[in-house]
Formats: C-alpha cells, sequence, structure tokens
C-alpha cells in the first residue's frame, strides 16, 4: 500500500451511460498533476453497493487515500455512504454536526426526511469545514466521499488536495520525427540505466503534427531529467530531434 | 459474470499524470451507449503488469467482454499483451500473420526487432479483419487489446463494437424546478414500484439552468418508460414539471 497515493472511484450509472458527460475524473487527474500529488488509478462503477465495495476494497489495497465522486445525495440510487461504510466495516451513522448544517440550510421550512439522508455517515467519518463550501467534506479512514455535482465536486476536490502529500516534480520533454519502433532500444536501452527516471514514449499520428514521437522524463529532481535528457539525445543522435522542452 | 456487458481498461501513466487527455475513454462510453452495449465499468490504471493483471481479473469475473487500450507498442512500457496473457495463463506467442503484416509495412526497408514485438500476443488470439484498419484487432477469450492513440483507438473501437451484442433501448426524462430532497420520497416510491425500470435524478446548479433536477427514465421497451413517465407525472403533480422530452 502506498501511503503517499491517491486513488478515485468516479460512482454513476448516469457517467458510464454517457447521460452526463465524465468531468470529475479529468478535473482530479490535472489537478493531482498540478499539485504533484501521486494518483494511481481512477475507476468508473455503476451505482450498486456491491461494485462500490469491490472497488474500494481493491483500491484501499493499494493506496492510503481513496477519493469518491458521486451517490451521496437523498435519492434511492445514492448509495456511497452506505458503500464505504460497509468497506471499512463501520456502522452508519447520523452526524449531528451535518444534520444541524442541513436544518439550517432549511430555516423555517420544514425538513424533508430524504434531506436528512445526507446526515448520514460511516461511524468515526470526520468532517473537513472549508470557508469555500457551504457542507464540509465528508471523510473517513483516508475516504473522502465528495459529491457528484460537478459545480460542488471542484469545489470539494481542492479542500480535500490541501490535505494530501504532494510534491511538484520535473518534466521535460522530446519531440522525434521517427517511428516508435526505430527508436525502441534506444529508449529501453535509457529507460533500463536509469530506472528511477520515469520515461513515457507517445506516437502522434495527427494532422499536421510537426513530430512523430514525444518522449516525456519525470522526476522529482531537475538535475535528474536535465541528465537523461542529455543522454538521450547522445543516444538518439540529432538528426531525429525536432524539438525539446 | 453478465454474459451482455462489457468493461474497459485503458492503461497508460501519461493518461493518470494528464500528459495526455484521456480520450479513449469518453469515445468508448458514448460509442456504447449509441450502440446500446451496456457498458459496467471504466478503469484507468498504470503501465504496471501487476496492476493490469488484477484489474483484468476483476474485470472478467463481472462481464464476459473486456476492451483494453494501451500498452501494446513497440517499447519498455507497452506490456498490455504480457499482461492479458498472465490473466488467461496463457503463454506469449509470435503471431505469424501479424508479424507478415508488420514485414509487409517496412517493405524492403529493416524491421526493427522491437518493432516485431508487435506480433506478440497471448496464445490462441484471434486477429480480426477489418477494411478500416491497417493492422487486424487482436482479441483473445473475450478481451480486445487496442492501440492507446486515439486516432487509432477509435478505428479499432468500431470494429470491436460491431462484435458486441447490443440493443439500443428507450429513454424519457423530466426537467423539474425543486431540489431533489423535496422529490425523493416521490421518486423511491416509483423506483421501487418499477424496479426494472433505471430511474436517475441529477441536480444541476449550473447558472441559467431552466431546471433544478433532472429525472431520466430507461427501459429497453418506449411502453414501459411512457408509462413509467406518466406515473412519475402523476406522483409529482404538474406544478414542479418545467418540461419533458
Amino acid at each position: 500500500m502506498n501511503p503517499r497515493a491517491v486513488s478515485a472511484v468516479i460512482i454513476g450509472n448516469e457517467v458510464l451511460t454517457a447521460k452526463v458527460t465524465e468531468a470529475n475524473g479529468s478535473l482530479l487527474i490535472r489537478r493531482c498533476r498540478e499539485r504533484g500529488i501521486e494518483l494511481q488509478s481512477v475507476h468508473l462503477v455503476r451505482d450498486e453497493v456491491d461494485d462500490i465495495v469491490e472497488q474500494l476494497a481493491q483500491c484501499r489495497r493499494h493506496t492510503r487515500y481513496v477519493i469518491t465522486s458521486g451517490g451521496v445525495g437523498p435519492t434511492h440510487d445514492d448509495v456511497t455512504v452506505r458503500a464505504v461504510a460497509l468497506t471499512l466495516q463501520r456502522p452508519v451513522i447520523r452526524l449531528a454536526e451535518m444534520e444541524a448544517n442541513i436544518r439550517g440550510y432549511y430555516g423555517d421550512r420544514p425538513v424533508p426526511a430524504e434531506a436528512l439522508r445526507m446526515a448520514e455517515a460511516p461511524a468515526g467519518a470526520t468532517l473537513i469545514p472549508s470557508e469555500d463550501v457551504r457542507f464540509p467534506v465528508l471523510e473517513c479512514d483516508g475516504v473522502f466521499m465528495l459529491p457528484g455535482v460537478p459545480q460542488l465536486f471542484r469545489v470539494h476536490l481542492e479542500v480535500v488536495l490541501r490535505q494530501l502529500p504532494g510534491k511538484p516534480g520535473s518534466m521535460r520533454q522530446l519531440f522525434l520525427n521517427v517511428g516508435e519502433s526505430d527508436i525502441a532500444a534506444v529508449l529501453d536501452g535509457v529507460a533500463l540505466a536509469r530506472p528511477h527516471v520515469a520515461l513515457g514514449s507517445y506516437p502522434t499520428w495527427g494532422e499536421g503534427a510537426d513530430h512523430r514521437v514525444r518522449i516525456t522524463i519525470e522526476h522529482e529532481s531537475a538535475v535528474e531529467t536535465a541528465e537523461t535528457l542529455e543522454a538521450l539525445k547522445v543516444a538518439l543522435g540529432g538528426a531525429v530531434i525536432v524539438r525539446e522542452e
């Protein structure tokens, strides 16, 4: 289990059936990168308790933190809290602080019983308050339960990211005008010699691209990425290099 | 295991680290919906053999078909074929037909050893030819191994979708001007009375939206969705309905 890494479970039939365009996973991926947070996997699953429990258990075997999106509203298809509680083997309770929040939101109006379902949480859950959000973020044993509505998810996500260990790293890139197969041996050689540096190779077939393959070089240290860039340039020879970044 | 359903495994550190924007999963979701193919889950995982094997095994417990994207090129981070072979407990072999394809592509030029890695496949794999693609689609025991490059993935995906069982269903929608909590009891009642019909409830907080909640009603039969729509309209009362589709 990686004590610094994060995985994500995006919950909702609406996403898998394209009734809404998936936005939360994409945002999460981008924001983790920007904050140097290690994101290990992202899963889109149905609103089924069993599916969510299985996925959460898998994620928790690999990463200390799990962010969920969706399934925390008042309707019949909102089963995330129950699934998290099952996964963590905790009962579902009603959080007094959250109930007070919800009653405050309704003011003098009667509070529907279903609205109070949103005060339910796995026992032992904590609420992370923030000035940016009306309702605090719900967390239990490293699982952060975020709303699926993109406008809310976005704000809650920033609250969560501030809690997670991150370290922005260094990335360099080389753009080449040869096919991937022709440089695979050279790449493999450098990757083998520098196993601590992450090398990526991404061919493009796009019309109008100025290159055929993009090589990415990543490491925490800018010295390591610069040295690897130089090693690659020497190994490749200058003729195939379109540009570097 | 659902004998008609599909799940997807999108392989690649480049996606999880936002070096490329994820496009294949989104396309897959949309195309499955358009063809009435039941997509049960989508997973974004790293280029790690262990991660891919674990995810493939999980997917195969739930769905007859699994579509993978990425990790089938000639470089060190292309490990999908090996992972699929491990999952299916088959050895990796070189497919003569694929090798001939690759040699044909190179013509009179020398073929790098790394290019021939793309002829590797789990033993027993079959190639699905199509006029639309230069290289045939690789399939083994319900696992379709597609390239991650979006321009290629798109074309290969269509070849795969033609092989899968689909049945476009009927969907109706109601747009309401009340909060989700205020209608949750009514929705739950209808969902309970008609468990075979899929009901979805999606609040919006968007500026300028003409509604606060969208209800979706889905079933294979248009008669069922129409009857459920009417039942919901009666139960909700006309005042809260902005429009229907």
